[in-house]
């Protein structure tokens, strides 16, 4: 095993979780809170899904908690409930562990009337909203999760943000294949890789980013070979779509949809005057079987997806995926050889631990 | 009054109702079903969407009520239901008067649970989506109406067809400023557009198609300047995103989710194998005061659309608008002043009511 850069070593999910899992306590979560959180995480790191995984996010989370702008202990007030309906107030807890108790009362509605919608209001970060989506898979439910955060995407013709990245997560059993699994914000990229661009005056690809005027960057450019052109940093995105030709008032019209029935369902707010701060959410849970029989139902999602997978590929191209079949294929591979971390990523878990003074181990499983 | 080419007369929306509903009767549908099918089309032109208006649909359906493609006398039959949820199968039903009928129930069931979610099955088209979502505005509800259709749509990385336009229709009531109302097919644009740039030689808008290769054309093109480009005839339709670049998965993810909620869990099955003929659909209705009281929320969505309206415009651009707001601007001025139908039109009414032995009048508003 080498620590240098060149070798990614890879490490067991399981180590990687209770070593998350002890942090997140020291960051003030219960033990249970912070083992559902850490699961969370490396449920994102599994799939691949590194930018919402530890590397990134569980450092932010312990400062969120230690910090104060998330509230470790959260007393969550049940708002309004129906038979199928709930509105949560979370009382600023942390997305990561609040929404998955948001989408087990969802289920829970979801067995008693076929359908069961919970909205989380005064909220923080969810994580990958997959994971909460996910969470239906195996009661034989569709999963929907919605979340909408603060203001970076440029309305169509708007100069200034106002709708956030607003991610969309949708998770649908299937029989014999890999569940059918979406999760993207619906600005055409992140705005964390704008930014990463912009530091060190990489080219920035068309149809990401507006300029400092609103107008879509359809061609591509380096900040250093186009002075002229200002692009707020990391918050002139643009929607789904990119150009009004192009469409981009339907990116823009996702995110608004998101914003009402997160936000504004939940009574909480919406981005643009909440700021950057607030992250309202929804989940939903649908059980099939309220509908059709299960069987009939995963049957016809495995025909769909052999179809899919079926369609001859562009010119150029290997082949056609189906939504959620990367991340599943990168889970089987991950479970086998373990969670790449780089070196940098496993130094700030030696340092975290040792000034929570926690006694935590990463386990390598290959290197 | 000029019947000339130069002059577009407008008609009363009340006597379009009137004789389209009577032409939909001689096609076959019972007296009430006509009606509800020509308050849709009308309500259509009354928004300024006319592609879904009595110009363009009348006649289409007209034909299939008459030729049999869809069953103008449907026994329709639930297939399942539960407090929250049901599943119908609508015979071949025209969609335009079935579904209306589904967001009655979903409203029902939203009144008695907070959420109702209506799937229909073997369906056929069900017009302007909006339409049924916004059935829901007067009960203080929000709606949903998702319709997929056969395969118009190339996958990202695909080379033929797989995916509907499959659009999504949404409608949520504000205080006192126009309902938020989106109703956007999932392709950058309808397929209808490309077939007519296609036969007049017109110039075909970047990010629009798939070149029969499968890639997609991200530079504006003529038929005729480009005898190397082939493109299938309205059927190379690219996911709203364009290209892999600019997130076309993302389209092409949110045309999979509307497959799954449509014609998978209706148990129907799914618009690559159905063909292009049955289109599958999903109404669903949340009760606002299920959540947070409705005078809140509309209260938010006054401040929501009012910060929408107020970002500063692009440079190049005259004002930023909030999804719906268009329509709703349309809707005033044609109730004021009328539906302005082109005279091809006009002489279709008459020969149709000729042709059927019914007696109709369009009422003239202004010339």
């Amino acid at each position: 095993m080498t620590h240098g850069k060149e070798v990614t070593v890879r490490f067991h999910p399981d180590s990687l979780r209770a070593t998350s899992a002890t942090l997140l306590e020291w960051g003030g979560l219960t033990a249970e809170d912070a083992a559902v959180a850490a699961d969370v995480l490396v449920a994102a790191d599994l799939r691949g899904v590194a930018s919402h995984g530890v590397s990134n996010m569980l450092r932010v989370y312990v400062g969120w908690l230690r910090g104060g702008h998330v509230n470790p202990r959260p007393q969550t007030r049940l708002v309004s409930e129906t038979p199928s309906g709930a509105n949560i107030d979370s009382d600023r807890g942390l997305g990561v562990s609040e929404v998955p108790r948001a989408m087990r009362l969802a289920i829970e509605k979801a067995g008693s009337t076929g359908v069961g919608v919970v909205t989380v209001g005064n909220g923080r970060h969810l994580g990958m909203g997959a994971y909460h989506a996910m969470m239906a898979l195996p009661h034989d439910m569709i999963g929907v999760c919605l979340s909408a955060t603060g203001p970076v995407m440029v309305p169509t013709f708007g100069r200034e943000p106002r709708i956030g990245t607003n991610p969309i997560a949708f998770a649908a059993p299937s029989g014999k294949h890999f569940p059918v699994v979406a999760d993207f914000a619906l600005t055409t990229v992140a705005g964390n890789k704008i930014t990463t661009a912009q530091r060190f005056g990489l080219e920035i690809a068309a149809g990401l980013v507006a300029d400092a005027e609103g107008r879509p960057m359809m061609h591509p450019f380096t900040p250093e070979a186009r002075p002229d052109i200002t692009v707020p940093t990391g918050i002139g995105l643009l929607p789904l779509g990119s150009s009004p030709e192009m469409g981009s008032h339907k990116g823009y019209s996702l995110g608004v949809i998101v914003e009402v029935l997160t936000g504004i369902l939940s009574g909480t707010g919406f981005g643009a005057r909440a700021g950057r701060a607030i992250m309202n959410h929804m989940v939903a849970a649908v059980d099939i079987a309220a509908f059709v029989d299960p069987v009939r139902f995963k049957s016809l999602m495995d025909d769909f997806i052999a179809a899919l997978q079926a369609t001859p590929p562009a010119a150029g191209a290997e082949r056609v995926l189906v939504p959620g079949q990367l991340e599943w294929e990168a889970e089987q591979d991950r479970l086998r050889h373990g969670i790449p971390l780089h070196p940098e990523v496993v130094t700030w878990f030696e340092l975290a631990c040792r000034e929570a003074g926690m006694p935590c181990t990463l386990e390598v499983v290959s290197s």
